[in-house]
């Protein structure tokens, strides 16, 4: 795609974040409509073998764009052109099916597979913090407050914050897992009326959309959810809870390297200042955290759903929901290696007893509460 | 308060979002500085008696309002005035404390118990839907998707869909009872360090933080959070969840009254058109779910924390966190009303038998979740 | 009104914005009902004697807010009282208008006058920044970019950036001052049809709308714009544009504070370290700079109209919209008030004369372009 | 790029808002650096030959990517490329200037492309809807009012409220055109001071970025902007003016679809039902109208700056930025086309004389205003 409208250059940290990109999304249409094709051929018993596998990579990617303008959506050209590709299984394909229910559960399905990488990278940062805690639960730092020195605390304390905010994060993306992820199944307005029609049995809704979830491995919500956009806002909110603790700790990590505690052992190049050693990473981790809120805003600004399907909301969704899966997953990234990359300077501070005793009970049980979250 | 900024003129159903008001933060406030105080009584064995109860009436407010624009925050001005209440225990008054720990704990407070009734609210709204949706499961009437008229339907199951929007915020604000609703108690920079200067004692800090959870009827979180968002954030997000979820319904109300099948029974009056019936409920529920997302930015974006206490985003957070309880305890009561006060004119339309039964599986599975969650 | 939602407890600054609260809003609706009503006696020719002087004290606001609930709008519970104030005259009061009349107009008007006050403060902010920039135009510091020591440049250059920040933001309201703050006028559907009725004239929507804007001294944008929000939007614009530019001195203020350059003469108090010196000042701007983009997001939102008066955008935009002008008001006053309280604590730096030139052009770039703006 | 983030699956216009893109970013750049390269040349008397015509098509994007999340942009990476390109010119490359010269210019260089060709757009909407609200002057509608029929006005007069959105948005643009769209030229730390070293002249920091600007065919502001990010908030609240208009004009299509007096000649397809036909171009505005808050919040966000260069600010503002711009290109684009596929059935409807005439001066008033504007 000569016109490809972002392939990074604005975007520092836009690798990491590939796994909410254009060519993630379309695979993951395509294993929907696959595996809509196989329910449906498991539905009719037909035999297992007969069920196309689609070929992701010979998808005319332009024509779905050009669909997409015409349709408002890149579905019916997509498709048309999985019917090409399924021959004789051509007529199960998207059988029963609206667009709206390959586009949210192939969201879902990339929504899955990139906060789990998220949730792996914070994993590995909360091992990193919760170190670096224990190892400097007595280093004494004077702790700011409205920008002030106010009294004294530990570094390990400080990190103490950071680890908590870390666990906040991989709570709020570990209260999506058990019913987080659910496959969409309604149809052109939600009931399901299609497959009933296709099939001649009452069942067939409940049934397809079950067998969808098993082989997808989502969740089956035992209902349609077109207008009710719960599920969505679940997912964009965990993950703006992400941006919002890894962007925290680029603060402080910026806020660390202005003033001499913590450093970035690998620091940016300047193109003015070669000298200049920039905490990039910081830098990345605070944009992301000033950037998830305004798409977070437009997620649920696009909540206000009406009739089976609204004239706008739904498609305004799209970009800032992925959006926030993108940067989600950068700042997961991100904040893993800045800690990995971390060095601390620690200043010569002066505490009294009652300040460490306090500060090390912080380092106790922030440690604790991540040693129950790592092993649950 | 003659110069009171917002006593409602601007804000059609604020009498039902008073639960997030000044006077109940205020009363709040001090709820939260009487409970401190009585933990202090009851860790240094005093006679419980002692403990001072404050006049939430007596308080001079205009000297709160000065006092915060010198301090940044009226909780200075606050702790005079309790002091000179408490007589012989003005020593233990705000003994430890930082100013966060009093707004921070007492906005949960208010939050708890503003969520709580509007959870009240909301099951009261879903009792309503239920109702409908069974009544009319076989009510045929033509979906429309993107304002287009697209396959039959049946009533039933659009209420379904109302449900399941009402479930699932009922199910966000689930979500935060069991430790949703902690206290703050961290001191100057969040180790409770002068607890334990106060007391002598190491364990001051986790035992004061533990009674005052208790006599507030608030979770003890095992830490203070000063820096870490998470607990607001949630709160926030369930809150956004419940605007959001109304707000979809007041647009099918809007366009219900638009389209004919559905009308307040009390509409609203026009100042130039007297005949005029206008769906004032569906209105603000509407403008309160548009309302929502800004807020929601806002307290997201204040969550980037920095140092002990950032020099602006603490401050920023609380009238966008506690607007949001506003708009949350109105939508939910608008709502409520609305449904009580709904006219079904139901059109005359023909359906197939699998729009019916389709439909009406629709119409099962929410009913069935609604009950689950209804009997828990 | 002893419920009154907010009156300062929450907003350390917020008597420095009552000029956009309630009160001040009612009292605009009240001299837009009683110069439409003059408007209307001129017309007919009537003794301008005759026209009704309202009592606003005398207004019942427990009515409004009563009569809010129930219509969506103040304006009607308003307008009966107000009719019984005029006696021989209530005929005239409201005549051919709606309530979108009213409360467009007296949002301008309110507007209006606050932002006048908020350019004042600015101007007085740009004064003492320009005096500082030039006594300090020679005093080498070291810049920093990314958080770290980057080239030297002086304090002056320094200022030189803030006197550049407030000039643009003057200069965005500026752009409003010749047409910008239009009256409203366009009756129930936008066209004035019930003027014209009223009073048998196809000229009457003009001349009373011409009318109007004399009376109030706002501008006549000869058309009703009800459902054009761009009037609205270049408001809110101008106003968020003043918060940026406060709130990004605000950072430097803080940051300033925090390496030892810049502190407040007269800093805030700490509930929990009586001794500490905060930059109060700083941190309400920067607080105010964080939430006046949730507000200007809701303004964009409800700026989606529909119909000849949509249901839910107009009922969210009014208090995001006066929200915005709150903290303007707040940030300009704010701003004028920490740089007459700034001190200078000039660190000592080596800058070669290359920095020093350099820099000091940029401090007569921005002095002649603040004396420009200050000459018009 | 096999990894690009974005070719367009999820944005159904997106081929309209490719002059936002980042193959035009990069094109811009490489411009912005071209230019400035020869600014030096001509500065230094230079041959004007001797200055290097740079090849963007050979530039290798891996790298800059990935200089991007090593340096935090991506201008490192990029220089070194132009400096192998530029053969003896080299030392001329990037001479004195730091990214943010180059990434901010080369955004306002796309801006003014964009925004010139959103303004072409919205003259052609204009000129249909101008013709469409002459044809319609006393063609009678009901208007609606909060979804309820309200009083008779004329189709013309609903077209002449659109004309007065788009000739408002238009207004908004032409606002910048004089000034609005300035080159950034600062150095490391906005003095220039590196010019003036490498020059020795104290006049060099002005005379190149006069310079730069007359080759760019951009405004010189006289100054370096950095930190004041009143010229992006401009350009970014004027492109959300656009979006704001054009959606308020989605909305009304929608509905008009809906009622049935407006419809699409072309209307999308759906793949549940093909007979269907949908208003996607009254979708896309409604979507984009949206979406505009949240990228707007964003960018406002991100003018909290601080130091010479904010630690995350900066890097926070480019992609939502520049989605706005994205956005409005292609709602500007959209409109157009929306209204020459625009198909009325009016609706047999009666209104009073007065009614007529009050309509027919709204549209007289709109589409004079629209002839002042097209004129100039």
């Amino acid at each position: 795609m000569a016109d490809a409208f972002d392939w990074g250059l604005l975007e520092p940290a836009g690798a990491l974040g590939a796994s909410a990109g254009d060519d993630r999304v379309l695979a993951a249409m395509v294993a929907v409509e696959e595996a809509l094709t196989g329910a449906w051929a498991e539905f009719e018993g037909a035999d297992s073998s007969s069920a196309p596998a689609f070929d992701v990579a010979a998808i005319d990617r332009a024509r779905l764009v050009e669909g997409a303008r015409g349709a408002g959506v890149p579905i019916i050209a997509l498709v048309e052109q999985l019917r090409d590709q399924a021959g004789d299984a051509a007529g199960r394909v998207h059988r029963g099916a609206t667009s709206q229910d390959i586009v949210d559960t192939a969201l879902v399905l990339v929504a899955r597979d990139s906060l789990a990488r998220a949730g792996d990278a914070l994993a590995s940062a909360a091992d990193v913090i919760a170190e670096l805690a224990v190892r400097h639960r007595a280093t004494p730092v004077v702790a700011r407050t409205l920008s002030q020195p106010a009294e004294p605390t530990t570094l390990g304390a400080l990190f103490a914050t950071w680890l908590d905010a870390v666990v906040s994060a991989q709570e709020a993306l570990a209260a999506l897992t058990t019913t987080g992820f659910p496959v969409q199944l309604g149809g052109a307005v939600g009931t399901g009326a299609a497959f009933v029609r296709a099939s001649g049995r009452d069942d067939a809704p409940n049934l397809l959309r079950a067998a969808l979830a098993h082989r997808l491995g989502l969740a089956d919500p035992g209902r349609a959810w077109h207008t009710d956009r719960g599920p969505m806002l679940a997912i964009a909110d965990a993950s703006a809870r992400v941006c919002a603790a890894a962007g925290r700790i680029g603060r402080d990590l910026a806020l660390g390297a202005r003033d001499g505690a913590l450093r970035p052992a690998s620091g940016g190049a300047s193109s003015a200042m070669p000298h200049k050693q920039n905490p990039v990473d910081a830098v990345i981790l605070s944009a992301n955290g000033l950037r998830a809120p305004g798409l977070l805003a437009t997620v649920h600004a696009a909540a206000l759903s009406a009739d089976a399907r609204p004239a706008g909301e739904w498609h305004a969704e799209w970009q800032a929901w992925r959006g926030l899966l993108r940067v989600t997953a950068e700042s997961a990234d991100v904040l893993a290696h800045a800690l990995a990359d971390l060095v601390v300077d620690a200043p010569d501070v002066h505490a009294d007893q009652a300040d460490l005793v306090a500060a090390g009970s912080v380092v106790d049980a922030a440690v604790a509460r991540y040693r129950r979250k790592a092993d649950q």
